[in-house]
């Protein structure tokens, strides 16, 4: 079935930065196949016209890094540094999620990043959280895009650590496409300091074998750079270069402690980086150097984290506060500008997470685009520079519809294939129990 | 007449962050005469009860610093330095404005401000762009509280600058207290790179025979410091001492390039600062190192700048990227935890510009207060620690109800005393006249 979509701004996020005012977008159930000025002839011959009334639309936001699962963790552990936030808040906490928890939680994330125009994320989450069976099930009834990675850990007993590469492995295997490819999984040892050696060289065989991604947590913190230099002798981009680990294509996020030549190596390997700002900001992790990293070619996506350490999913504000870093740490408000992080926050991303075919209105790609109803938002106004709105002064509370393969997933601010005030009360009533 | 307002969550931001849950305020007209726990008694005798429905209450945010006349500019000048910005884009197209523009321009933001839950704010205008008569008349129409300050700027011919003090001097006088005491002003010399010595002077003899504050761009770029030191000898503090400034109450805009001697300089006169950590950004000036100031003693407000360096008025955000900032820059997540920041944007901001009366939910004080209703709102949820919440996940679109001196002005995030759909129509038609 053909769709046109008429009467809206276009914010194609292709490379040269289009954008269409009162353009036309064509679609074919799943696939973008016209974007551009208007077109009488191919309007006659749709099925559908969607008169979009001057709205703006922009390809889905893609999240390139998160923690889904830990949604119902927001505001647990704030203005705390990264290690004891980790070793006496989240994972002892984590250890006394049960499934049903997991799933509360994972559907009260999915709910947020949707109704604030995220339509792709890469997730790492902790398996004693979630049935991923059931997760993958239940996002696929969602709707959403995903890339949802199985953390590999080297924690507990040899029993314990033979458990979780096996489920890795099945995960791997499993989740290679699914729900029409648009979950798909990775390989996600979670970092250098919580992994052996042997278990970053499985989780590179793992990934080689099924012709997957790696996602992994790297260079996040002076203390890691340390710590895994007095281990085992190397920076830990060089450590984690050494488990074979980059020979396959390769997510890391973070980055924020890089010199030079780590730089250099992450782009002979074509290793892309995950941008948490707020994230690194909160945790005192520092701020990465993303000006050097796009001087380096190296692939940059936004990202944010889970909400323990952002507190939200908004990937409007995260990519504002992407920019503003930048021009602040340089002194110079010519960095970062607008139409580069907007470009970030969209199809650079979706190709630093594997997912190509997504990330901008471009032909041939995936329908997956959200609108923007500026007519009544004063922060919006007046509108001169929409490109300009869009970056520094909109926020994912502006989105009125998503929709992802051709599926209108939100309208009007309103999610259609999740229960909002079911999830909600469900996500207070089991908080209890972790708390 | 005494209102009740019952069954919500009151985060009263006084020196103690006292929080009330299920608690209960009264307010007799512009006043609150009780916070604290539900009281039976009182509820007797009050005219009438308002029951929240669990809303979270806090009093309304404080933006410190503001160009509201500069509104109908957003977005104009991105990703440019402080002075060729002003120099090329501002300065020319302010002499552009016409007073209607200037009058929607200021409609625009103060709607915007108060959708966001800004109740109060510290503003300098540019003379050229608005009728200062008009623009009072309007904002105490509006109900906003505001402090409005002439800008002093030492451009044009003798006869110009003798001008622009002559009405400085006038506005001084005559808005003092304006609107019921809602409607205040300052003696506003833009900074000592614009201002003559004598016109600092000059400004601070207004401020003394009136009794009123000064409001000054200060320390905001390493430029300003060179550009000052080379003109007069001294750094840009110093140098606004000898003019005699700080014998009056102050506040300053910026400080973002300030040493330790300065610190001290300014707590000594009791200089307040108000803090732009977006705009500094955005204009590539830097940090300011809110830790340090807060350590000597300097009383610090937040605030947006005006939104053509920022780009919205969400004072929220604002308050989140202070904390984010001094935690990334200090590599420590204890810096600037959730309670100290949620009162530097309340109570201390309040305190700052010269309105001690407001700023806090507490007896005695003006009820100047905001609701946010958390219950569909996943990036609220789930409800534990509603402080944090507030702090790191919350934005100004989430503020449904705002009442300054008691009166209703925003009602479930519609603007009673604003008709939104006219303004926002106007400032697009106006815009083209600009630009």
């Amino acid at each position: 079935m053909k769709t046109a979509y008429i009467n809206g701004s276009f914010f194609t996020m292709n490379d040269k930065f289009d954008v269409h005012d009162n353009g036309m977008m064509v679609t074919d159930n799943t696939d973008i196949i016209y974007i551009g000025e208007k077109n009488d002839d191919m309007l006659q011959r749709v099925d559908k016209v969607v008169d979009l009334d001057g709205k703006w639309v922009l390809p889905g936001l893609v999240n390139a890094h998160s923690h889904i699962h830990m949604t119902i963790m927001r505001g647990i552990g704030d203005d705390m540094l990264l290690q004891p936030w980790l070793e006496e808040k989240i994972w002892p906490i984590e250890q006394k999620f049960t499934k049903e928890i997991g799933k509360v939680s994972t559907l009260l994330g999915a709910l947020e990043m949707l109704k604030g125009g995220t339509t792709s994320f890469s997730d790492m989450y902790n398996p004693v959280c979630i049935d991923i069976d059931e997760i993958m099930n239940e996002l696929d009834k969602v709707g959403i895009r995903g890339a949802l990675s199985h953390t590999i850990f080297s924690s507990g007993t040899d029993e314990d650590r033979r458990i979780n590469l096996q489920e890795a492995e099945r995960v791997a295997r499993k989740y290679n496409s699914y729900a029409d490819g648009r979950l798909t999984t990775m390989v996600a040892p979670h970092s250098p300091y919580a992994c052996t050696p042997e278990a970053l060289e499985e989780s590179a065989r793992i990934a080689k074998e099924n012709d997957i991604m790696v996602h992994i947590h790297l260079s996040e913190t002076n203390y890691e750079i340390k710590d895994i230099e007095q281990r085992y002798g190397a920076r830990p981009v060089e450590h984690v270069r050494r488990t074979g680990i980059f020979d396959q294509p390769t997510i890391i996020a973070h980055g924020v402690v890089l010199n030079d030549e780590e730089r250099a190596m992450l782009r002979e390997h074509g290793v892309s980086v995950a941008h948490n700002p707020n994230s690194n900001l909160k945790l005192g992790s520092g701020i990465a150097d993303i000006v050097k990293m796009l001087e380096a070619n190296v692939q940059v996506g936004i990202a944010t984290d889970g909400v323990a350490s952002n507190n939200n999913y908004d990937m409007f504000e995260e990519m504002r506060i992407a920019a503003l870093l930048q021009k602040g740490v340089y002194y110079d408000a010519t960095k970062l500008p607008a139409e580069t992080v907007l470009q970030l926050g969209t199809r650079i991303g979706a190709k630093a997470i594997g997912m190509p075919h997504t990330g901008s209105l471009e032909q041939g790609k995936k329908a997956d685009f959200i609108t923007i109803d500026a007519k009544n938002k004063p922060h919006l106004q007046p509108v001169d520079a929409a490109s300009s709105h869009l970056l520094y002064a909109a926020s994912g509370h502006d989105v009125s519809d998503v929709f992802i393969d051709g599926k209108e997933i939100v309208r009007a601010g309103e999610c259609l294939t999740i229960d909002e005030e079911r999830i909600i009360a469900e996500a207070n009533r089991l908080k209890a129990y972790l708390v």
